[in-house]
């Protein structure tokens, strides 16, 4: 937690706020946080700043908060994920989180299997806990919003021609014959598959759609890894 | 499984190999693998190609193995990674196989924890399998070699000068001035402290033997993500 992320209830009043739960756990166990210590916080969807702690103890923590300085900026990318297994998406939402990407629509695709739609993980308080955790990692407050497209196709042709528009879209494909740019500062709207990829019928429509299918290279990567890489390409 | 990774003692004459155990497993329920299937393919340190299956069933299997193919080019990165927690270790070492590094040291620092020292992970068997699943994943055959430095004094002041010697030496440090380049084709020795970094005490004596602190922006990652990014960086 390289950020303490406080909520609007977290505030006593405008300018105090107080940690309980696992945050406080945290800052008593990590950062060993004592009265008179200042440390690293932020609002969520608001600024970041300094909090002074003013009084510690195993139940709460408060602080005397400043908040001064804006949140790093977004990454300029909307990334189209196919539904990974619920323990791979937790850390996948975590990273994604963690590198600025604030819209990401979690969709279906051949080789996502039907159980995955139905994990607890995917209710929004799940969601958000990972995405959090992200954002502390990072430091960074400004949460991304998650949706859920369980259908592909009508996904694919009634909403991703509107979602494109104006941006670079890129679909992550191992066999495609052009690489993925190294680095872009160009808005774009990345797809990235299932573990086995996207199926040649799934490829066509967003290609037909506007996608341009890219590789990394001839080294197939896992999706959690691919999404790193790919990601870190554009800022 | 993208390669099926073969080893000498697979092979029972010069062309024919037998497949058991985990790999024997994949095959079969994965690739949903019969007699007269071809799929794809290495000998671990060798070339890669296709295997015929001449016989299928559930105790083994035979391939007809027709190697051809050069493995790709490694990654000209020389790895100086903290070690990391037991679970996270078994991923990172999977990531960076497939991303294609052959030389790997992991080397203490004061905020590894010492119990990461005792798992059981770093037996050589235990390595070597999860390298192998990089390779299989990126289809690959050449193993990694992985080096244990448990003392970090020493390994800085004896073996890393002439380790670095010849190529960029980077030490990932959020706080760097310096930003890390964009892409690279230079011979590299890349070093990735634990979670929270590196002590001062170990930048200064990783600079002092001639490496530079970089940063990957104002975004802290999480080791995981940022030997992903940081690695796909070098080609």
């Amino acid at each position: 937690m390289n950020l303490i992320l406080l909520q609007n209830e977290d505030f006593i009043d405008g300018q105090r706020a107080v940690l309980t739960g696992r945050r406080l756990r945290h800052v008593l166990d990590i950062h060993q946080a004592i009265a008179g210590q200042t440390l690293r916080v932020g609002l969520l969807n608001g600024q970041m700043g300094e909090g002074l702690i003013v009084e510690a103890c195993a139940e709460k923590l408060i602080f005397q908060v400043s908040l001064t300085q804006a949140s790093p900026p977004p990454l300029p990318v909307t990334l189209l994920l196919a539904l990974p297994r619920p323990k791979m998406l937790k850390r996948i939402l975590q990273a994604v989180s963690s590198l600025g990407v604030k819209h990401i629509y979690l969709l279906n695709s051949y080789r996502v299997e039907k159980s995955f739609w139905g994990s607890p993980l995917l209710q929004p308080e799940a969601l958000q806990e990972q995405l959090i955790l992200g954002l502390e990692q990072a430091r960074d407050t400004l949460l991304p919003s998650v949706h859920l497209r369980p259908r592909f196709k009508p996904f694919v042709e009634d909403e991703v021609p509107a979602l494109i528009c104006g941006t670079q879209a890129l679909v992550a494909h191992p066999t495609a014959d052009a690489p993925c740019p190294a680095t872009s500062h160009i808005p774009t709207t990345l797809a990235i598959g299932p573990e086995g990829g996207f199926i040649p019928y799934e490829i066509e429509k967003l290609q037909q759609c506007g996608f341009t299918p890219v590789s990394l290279g001839e080294r197939i990567l896992r999706v959690e890894t691919a999404v790193a890489v790919l990601l870190s390409r554009f800022r």
